[in-house]
Order: structure tokens, then C-alpha cells, then sequence
């Protein structure tokens, strides 16, 4: 076993989820990630805490989604019909800790998988997505040939990338973000501007902002927190592309006023757009505002756990805010998607903050490059 | 994908467990059985149930058992202390099936895990077994290089066997078990002589035996039932070899009075047996009697859900006993084991029930052959 996927165990045992004597974990993960969940084992057993180990298989999820899907004719749609399963929303219930990795081997794998039918999925899901989110949890990437692919790279290339990111220092990383955490937190105004296609104001005021150094998320490497739910006002171009159910979403462009998704586009598969944004109510809403500050990811790589965190970025989720995010007074949007997109913010952008610019072309104010 | 894949999967599902809509269903296999998986995912759709689906990886349990043994200093036997995984007990209780498959890619896995702390895990999952073997559930077998190395057949051959035995005209199997059965069902003592070594005698008296026709084991083809907990006199010579915890047992002879393991013996790997007796109290007890009757195993393979079906041989089980197969009025017997071991039947060797032979050198009282 390579020696970095034991070092990887540990970052998630240890730094993102602080796994301990008696608790229940649930490690989810696909097969080609085996040498890490054999890693967690080993310390979660040091540890004396106990583990189920979870299949996350694309191909196994596939054959059900296509499968419900087909056999529901009296369904309109044809997108199926499903249950919450209570038996997995029993296990979460139980858990302390799930840590999930992603890897599967082919990152196209649920591409013919209609999205109505993952959309309907996804909402019976909510409760154990609820559930979970509920934990100490952590989303991580174990790097595989089909990623490696993605990005473009060879898979030795990419093994590195991603131990590379996940092996940050995560107390300086820290620190870094904290400064932008300081400025976001107690604002009210936030306005995002970017070549012609962005010019969006959102109100933050009553919640919180916080920091995201490798903990819920590895790599981490954002600050994040939620708009007011009907606050937001402008137009968004989303100019980095994403996957989403194995197909690339090129050129999003969202126009929003009073908070809600007022039209949408895209000039690649917008139809998985549909999907997405015809799940719930909660979908057509921003549930987070976040902003990149990890400059040792520096390369895109069509990942969203690593692109949403590259410095020089922005991005905005669809669907549902984060609890923690959202204060007392402001209501949280709920939503069974959670959909981030990204902006370029490297050249012709602005972020204001309560009408002070706080980065321009991706420098901050307190960096020594700014102005 | 194999065809004989998706055949195996509907075996499973329409024969062996009757999935029906909004079950909550649990999949349990290790990674090399993903085919396997996939088809039943695909059924599981089709039917309108929900899946849940394990990693039973011979690899992470093999970590996690020896981290645990490891870390507990304290315990003087150095086996490791568990507890029962609250969350895997409470997937169960809200599951209807749980379809189980072997097939890791190398049956020696746990090799070095010392049978004491195996013994010690076992006792902590004892809730979780319970609670499995409680609902309709499916032991089956994925053909993996491992298991056909084991076998020592080719790959190849080694799918035909065992694609072969779970595809058997399951109803004919059926009338022809129940020939035996009714031989058993009612009578009260069992006498079982085989060469030098075996001459053991049993009551069964208001026990039920059962017909497996391959529903909770498949492939099925035995009639089992269990011995009145103190009943058992004599010794067995268990000729044919077992492979447990990744090592082969060898040549055991063990000797019971008043119902009760009084002494044991193995040729080889006698302290895997160890492990198992020390596991707890009901181990040291019968918990099964089985009469293999499935002629169409003609070869041994080393792995006990075939072995045991063999026509030609018995086996029993110390530890466990099937709660169906226990009368109102007898006790039954309750273990974290059940190890199953083989008797050759073939020559020199006779069933008495009630005084009367019902099989001499593996032929059957109501076959043509007889006498």
C-alpha cells in the first residue's frame, strides 16, 4: 500500500473527524478505494470504535436508478419512484462519524441515467442526507484513473496532486482564511463582479461565516456561508465547467431576483440543469456563498471538491444551506441538491464587501499583491 | 457481464428470498462480486425495493480485528475487546432481506488474525448475526480466483461449478429431500457409524427437520435439523477438512458426553478449533445435524455452502442451532459460532434412525441402489 494512503487515513481520522474509543463510523466509499477504507479500519480499530463499510458503486447505483426508473409507467415523468430506505436511514441514525471518497473508475458512469430520475432519487433521500450531514463527516477523493483522466492527467500525476492537497498544512491554511473570515463576518453586503457576465449582490447579514481547512471537506481550502435566502439580485456567469451525473455543464448563466433562479441556461447539457433545478423549490435558491483560498490547488481538474477551492475562484450553490451557516433570525434553505458552480475571478473581478472592494482579480486586500 | 450473473441474481431474488416492493433489502459481498451486485441492484429497481449495499471486505476486517487486538494491552489473553456496532444492528432490524456472498480474491485473508481475537469479535456480533438470521436472508457464492485456487480448478471451470450447482432444478431437488425428511421429522434417535473413528448417537425427538432447497443457502441440498442439546453420546471422526479464518483444519476428532464437547483433537491447525470452543459455552454443543443430498456437488472444494450438500457425506455444526428447527419443549442452543464439519459417508458407513438403517455407504433407504 502506497504510504501516503495510510497518511491520508490519518488526516481523516485524526484532523477532519477526531474518531474515538466506542463511537460508530460508517465508511462509504467506491471499490477502487479499498486501500483507504483498509487504512480507516486499521484506525478505527486502533482507536477501538466501530466500522461499516459501505459499497459506494456507480455501476451498482446505475443498474437501480435505470431499473426503478423503467418499471414506473404509470409515472408521467418516467423519472421513477422511490423510498426513503429506513434501513440506511437507521445506520446514520446510529453513527457518530461517515466519511465518504470518492474514485470510481469511470466518472461517466451514471451518464445514462435520465437526471428527472436522479432528481426524484435525491428527494426521497433528503432525510438520510439529512442524517448524515447531521454527523462529523467527511467528503474526501482517493485517487483513481478515471479522475486522472478528468483532469487530464496520468494517474501518477494525479496521485500526487491529490496527496499533495491533502497533506497541506492545515493550521497555516487556517490562519490565512481567517482573515477573510474576519471581513465576512458581521457584513451585510456582498456584491461579485466579473467580466460582463457577473454583477450579483446577495445580503450575508445575520450569518455566519466559516472556515474550511480540511475538516467536513479534504483538501479544504474555502470560506463559506450562506446568503439570506431572498436577497440575492443579478446575474451570475458560471465560466468553469462541471460535472454532474457524468456529463460536463458548460457556460451556466443564472439570472436570480428576490433570491430565486428567475431563468437559466447553459451551453452544454443543459438538461441536466433541468434536472437539478426541477428537484424542489429549495434548488432554485442560493444555499452558499463561497470563496476559493487554497493556491496550492493549481490546476482545475473538473472536481469540485478541489476546484471549488483553487484561490482566484468563487462559487455558488443551488439548494441547500448549511445549518451551521444560516443565524437565528434567517431561514435556511432546504433543498435535497446542493449544486456548486464556480467563477473565474482572476482577471476584470471584484469582490465587494459592504461597497469596499475586498479582491480584485483574485488578490485579496490583505494579501502584499493587492492594489 | 456473465449472463449466468443476472441468472444468479434472479435466482436469489425470486427463488431463494421473494424481494417484493418497498422491502428495505441489505447487499452484502466483497468487491470481486460486484457483477453480482449490480444484477441484483438492477432487481432491486425492478421490484420497487430499496438496497443497501456492504463492502464485505476479508481486507478491512482483517486490519480493523488486528488494530483492535493490538491496542488492548490490558486484555490478557492479547484477543481484543469489541463491542456490538449499534449501527450495523440497527441497519438490520429495519431490513426485510439480506442477501450475503462470498468470494474474496484470496480465502487465506485472515490468516494472521489470531483465532482468540476472531473468538472475541464473534461474541460482540452475536446481536448482529441474531438479528440478520432473523430476517429472509441468502448465503451464496461468487466464483473468484481465490475460492477456484482453493478448489484447485481453473477460474473457468471453477464458474461452471459453481454457476451450475446454483442454476439445479430446485423442486426436483426438493421432492427428493423430502423423502428423508419425513424419515426424520417424528423419529427420535439418530445413530450415525462411520469406519473406525464415528459412532455417535443423537435424540431428535420433537425437533423439525427442514428441507434446504436452496433458499437460505444457495446452493442448497441438504435436510438439517438440531440434536437435543444433551443428548449427544459418542465421538465423530470429521474426515473431510475445513477451512476456517484462512487456514485448513485437518483430522478432527472430538468426543461428546451428555450432550457435550468432553475432548477434541485436530491433525492440523488445532488452534483454530481452540478458538471456536473457547468462543462460548453453546459451542462446546451441537447445534446441527445435516444430511448432504445434492449429487450434483460431485467434487469437494473446500468450502463448507458446497461441501456439506455433497451427497455422501453429514455434517454437524458445533454452536448455533436454527430457531426453526427447535421444538416448543427443547432448548436451543445459543452460540456465536457455527461450524459446520463434514463425515464421509461413502464407505463403511451406516444411518440408523429409531433402530433402523436409512442409509448404508451414502445410499439411501429409498433409492434403488439400497441394500
Amino acid at each position: 500500500m502506497d504510504p501516503r494512503v495510510r497518511e491520508h487515513a490519518e488526516i481523516i481520522a485524526d484532523h477532519s473527524t477526531g474518531i474515538e474509543a466506542g463511537e460508530n463510523v460508517v465508511i462509504a466509499m467506491p471499490r477502487e478505494a479499498e486501500d483507504l477504507a483498509v487504512a480507516l479500519h486499521e484506525i478505527v480499530g486502533d482507536r477501538g470504535a466501530n466500522p461499516v463499510y459501505l459499497n459506494n458503486s456507480e455501476r451498482a447505483s446505475r443498474a437501480f436508478l435505470r431499473a426503478r426508473a423503467a418499471e414506473d409507467e404509470d409515472d408521467e415523468a418516467g423519472a421513477g419512484e422511490f423510498e426513503t430506505p429506513d434501513h440506511q436511514l437507521a445506520l446514520y441514525e446510529e453513527s457518530d462519524v461517515v466519511v465518504v471518497a470518492r474514485g470510481g473508475a469511470n466518472v461517466s458512469e451514471q451518464s445514462d441515467v435520465a437526471p428527472g430520475t436522479t432528481a426524484a432519487y435525491r428527494r426521497a433521500m433528503q432525510p438520510v442526507l439529512k442524517e448524515r450531514l447531521s454527523k462529523r463527516w467527511c467528503l474526501t477523493q482517493y485517487p483513481t484513473s478515471g479522475h486522472a483522466q478528468l483532469a487530464g492527467m496520468s494517474t501518477e500525476a494525479y496521485e500526487n496532486f491529490v496527496w499533495d492537497a491533502v497533506g497541506l498544512d492545515w493550521d497555516a491554511q487556517r490562519e490565512h482564511q481567517a482573515e477573510m473570515v474576519e471581513i465576512l463576518d458581521g457584513a451585510d453586503e456582498v456584491r461579485i463582479r466579473s467580466g460582463d457576465g457577473t454583477d450579483v449582490t446577495m445580503s450575508i447579514a445575520g450569518n455566519t461565516t466559516l472556515n474550511d481547512y480540511g475538516e467536513k471537506n479534504l483538501p479544504g481550502g474555502e470560506v463559506f456561508t450562506a446568503p439570506v435566502k431572498d436577497s440575492v439580485e443579478g446575474e451570475v456567469h458560471f465560466d468553469m465547467p462541471l460535472y454532474r451525473q457524468g456529463r460536463e455543464i458548460e457556460g451556466v448563466r443564472v439570472r436570480f431576483a428576490e433570491g430565486r433562479v428567475e431563468s437559466y441556461s447553459a451551453e452544454r447539457n443543459e438538461e441536466v440543469l433541468d434536472g437539478v433545478f426541477d428537484t424542489d423549490e429549495g434548488a432554485r435558491h442560493l444555499g452558499e456563498l463561497g470563496i476559493g483560498m487554497n493556491r496550492d490547488i493549481d490546476q482545475f481538474t473538473y472536481n469540485m471538491l478541489f476546484d471549488e477551492k483553487m484561490g482566484d475562484t468563487v462559487h455558488m450553490a443551488v439548494g441547500s444551506a448549511y445549518e451551521e451557516c444560516v443565524g437565528d433570525e434567517n431561514e435556511q434553505n432546504e433543498s435535497a441538491e446542493h449544486v456548486d458552480m464556480i467563477v473565474d475571478m482572476s482577471e476584470d473581478s471584484i469582490i465587494e464587501v459592504d461597497g469596499e472592494v475586498v479582491q480584485r482579480d483574485g488578490t485579496f486586500v490583505f494579501e502584499e499583491e493587492f492594489e
